[in-house]
């Protein structure tokens, strides 16, 4: 059997564990062959591709970012596309395509797999928003990275009486912002899925210096977004690929709270170094099973699906439902943030 | 309400936070108060305690170790000591008890509430091998650990054509090994659920190297075993609490195999850095969500059970059946390893 | 003997180590007692102190930030209050003064001194920038630190054929940058002491692309500045403590090429996490021998001097040659860096 | 010109970047080439090379180990097999050799140089005890690595009352020890160069608890040994290369302990895990400016010598005082941990 396999969409440690983890079952297991599609689904789009085989994927376990390349291609030009896809697919002697990526991705593989290609998806995104799995590999270590930045932080704040807001990834759901604020003992955790009343985040942190407390600790998700009429907001927009653009919310709010609370305000932007590096050894776990699972549905007829997390389990849900709607925090996740608060 | 807790059995990381959280509920957001028993089950036998507010648990959500203390007690002295700890519970007018620990503790646990008292137990474990939980706080710190320095033994061993076995913490069930192994590549994987065939782990280090490999990595749980018959084996035999005592089995396989071989093997034992310091983000969310929902099924009157994590959501198992059976590695899981061995 | 001992400037990894140090060596080895001045200079001013025995600093070596806090007193104040502070030392009978402090916290020691308050001056400062010591205690976290993060960020830029700038500490002099470029393989690194011309940059990043080179990674000192003419740039002033302001060259200079070399060029400012959190081994070491020596210095009678790290070992040099200039980057030093360059 | 470089002796985090920068150093900035001889000194006596351009070093700069293999040859062979070198040397056109290694390494260096071979030798060593120069790259991994598992050590130690001894490496030197004793606060540090008397370890143990301390850590270097007369001791004695075999120091102590104090005592050898894997950014600096250095001294004619760190400058010592006497612990660096003892 010849499988295909590509990366979508914006970086994620454990891509490369994946991908290892597919050439590996494939070529160990079942003695298949793999090709590899460059840049995403250009790759299908352009032709262009590298075979894999298990010589080739050695090392790359523990290495973070795609050895395929990743590019995001736009809705409407995937959709055109089909045709050039099938034939780059056919030309290779493509038996079932494995592509890896989020929302956008998946979304295309449920669009191609309709059209009759034989696909098993691999939910991979940050932010932890795909519905169907518990979790998604990549997850882990930005929730990682960023506890161990504003474990940093506390130290820095505690010395100098100072308000820290660190800008996490997130922009349509807050997980990252929610466990890496649980994780690291923040006192204010802010996500896009309930807009933000400044007047109460003035209060906490009055409260808090009232009360003698050294510090503040703010963890604000980048879509969090204030209550409208609660204070000035320049929204970043949204982009070609319909995901919203960078509003900066951790500066902004921090020039409000410091014009408001007359206390030092200091916003951290934490970036992309939450999605680069070697995986944690979760994320590791995680994905070279996503990998053994893919393959093995692909070598077994099990199309039109995605591998996902249950419990300890890894079983199949099907794409469709996958991409039907984005796994936000729910308001029982959100309560428990309330006995840490303030 | 008047909460007591105590932490029982080995050092776990996440203690700390599952303290502060219990403290942290309780006080915040249901005004009770936390009676702290000293040294396990110890403190409720010898009347030892502190209260614990707020103040008393501010920082500990990031430190290692049990500011409680821990201790075994043999299970004996804990069935003949029931009345002298009822009449502690009753002298400080503890409502419900919380302890913190793995099978022996709530197993004690379990007794305690059979004898009318109430009592919410919170599973813990390095080695993740108690049953009724997806997992446990403490063992994604230890396969973190583990992994960590497995991936600088990688190096080491490359450079100087070596077989290296690292023995990792896994009496009775080989979930660190598994871990581990899986996260750090390496090319054997042994655990106590399925004795070796130290002649099979032979000829897959000579197959890597005569085909040109650069070293041979092996997890060995503590607790694994060589088939009987396969090789000459000392072991650890059982302590008084009934747990499989050291056997040194990598440090034994090694001789072996350096024996059988002609390689140069060096046996690493990780020991207790695994149990120690601060704990990964996940263990930290994880036990302060234990910690949360334990407290509120105190106060909610949901006794006799333990939290459990199932999927993403912390539910509540009855007692009874988190003790009845060690939850071991299972054969589906031992079998996805094989792709990635040798 | 009475020590007193204060902490002045910004945060920094290693502080904490200091002050359990001058009070272990204070009260194990000369039997004296200490007294801790809070917020820096202002406690003198102020007159708010507390006694820091053995007990008080247990567990502060591993610990970021200062216990006795830190804040920034402009120099027209400390000039101004030199008889208030003489005033707090003899009314708490201290013997020997002890600042733990960057340029500006010297230069306070080096006036009191001259005012004929005995004085045993501790270099610190993130930057590495004070002259008459090898290296000062913090710069070895913050550059492994920034190090750390950069190494993430390569897979992220590699995958996504991206120019990363990363913003680092670093306003008067770029021992940040330089180490942690070497350190991280930077191909690009620019640093205060020598004005960088945007042309050359250009041409390096064009370079790399046109010989099928993935990605680009540049580490900027958040005081590099262009050559006057070659960009248009908005400089960030003077604060009233005659530092630099932040003037946000990365992003600057990334707006830039983006226009220039049509590259997707991403800036970060690690900021604030260079500066918190556990110091390294090696500041520990430098920090721990640091105070050690200058209670030894204080009780020996060595005043107005500063103690210094000269090869692998501590030795006293004069607070004024201490403040006397800048140790900013050599030529030399830059130089080793083109090898590694492009 | 023709440079050729070889890794002799053990695994050190820092060879690649050393390989990596020679090889920059030459190619990019000389213009020369380089051919890399295969596990140390083998390579020479049984001409087996590679030839290394800046390609085949890309991502060198992280990576542990080293890309050339390493082995141990024992010094007689070496003396014997002089002609065989110089006649590989002489086939591959080298006009000079830049050998990287420890003692046993730049002893051979010497002997090749004095029998006319232009030589510029790096140092390399774990332990720090080469002479000539402030330190070496892989000595503040080592002890980085050794403080981070001790940090971890603390916490469990304390939660049980125990005495934990932490074996690192050091045979004939105490440098490691001596560090990440002070870096860890550790109560007890052991060293090669000062035999320990056992009593007053005892002493020291049952002080700490007697006056309610929880826990005591102990850093014993793998080399350490007790007075004569003191305890019973099994030696490890010396093997073909001259070096001390492993004793297991720390597992005698922690037995004799156990007896004396009736304290639970555990032993954990940290083993390998210190010389593998990303070297700190302070090595990877260091490295990287030995290997420019040496390059640098090669092409200038500066034969006969090792690079070595003195202050914050590299300079050149003659190799005959480099392997004159092995660099120990001074009495005046134990003096220093006695104020963090106990």
């Amino acid at each position: 059997m010849r499988i295909g396999v590509l990366t979508g969409g914006g970086d994620c440690p454990g891509l490369n564990a994946v991908i290892r983890s597919v050439v590996r079952t494939a070529g160990v297991h079942y003695g298949s062959e793999v090709i590899g599609f460059r840049d995403g689904w250009r790759g299908l789009l352009e032709n262009r591709s590298t075979p894999l085989d298990v010589a080739a994927v050695d090392g790359l376990l523990t290495r973070g970012g795609t050895t395929l390349g990743s590019a995001r291609v736009a809705p409407e030009k995937l959709h055109a596309g089909i045709d050039e896809m099938r034939a780059t697919l056919d030309q290779h002697g493509i038996d079932v395509l494995i592509p890896i990526g989020g929302e956008g991705t998946l979304t295309a593989a449920h669009v191609l797999s309709e059209a009759g290609v034989p696909v098993v998806g691999i939910p991979k995104t940050i932010d932890n928003d795909i519905d169907g799995t518990d979790l998604t590999f990549g997850f882990d270590t930005a929730v990682s990275i960023a506890t161990e930045l504003i474990d940093r932080l506390h130290t820095t704040a505690e010395s100098h009486q100072r308000v820290l807001l660190v800008e996490v990834m997130g922009r349509h759901a807050g997980w990252i912002a929610l466990h890496a604020g649980l994780a690291a003992g923040a006192h204010l955790t802010l996500v896009p899925e309930e807009p933000f009343d400044v007047d109460e985040v003035v209060r906490l942190v009055c409260e808090r210096f009232a009360r003698g407390d050294s510090h503040v600790i703010g963890v604000v998700a980048e879509g969090a977004m204030p209550l409208p009429g609660t204070m000035a907001f320049r929204e970043g927009g949204i982009d070609e690929f319909g995901h919203r653009r960078f509003s900066g919310v951790a500066q902004q709010l921090g020039e409000e709270l410091e014009r408001r609370t007359g206390k030092e305000v200091r916003a951290t932007v934490l970036g992309h170094v939450q999605r680069g590096g070697t995986p944690t050894s979760f994320d590791r776990v995680l994905a070279t099973r996503f990998g053994l699972h893919a393959t093995t549905a692909a070598h077994e007829g099990h199309h039109g699906q995605m591998v996902a997390l249950r419990g300890t389990e890894i079983e199949l849900v099907p794409l469709a439902r996958a991409v039907a709607r984005l796994k936000t925090v729910t308001p029982a996740r959100l309560a428990e943030t309330r006995a840490f608060t303030g």
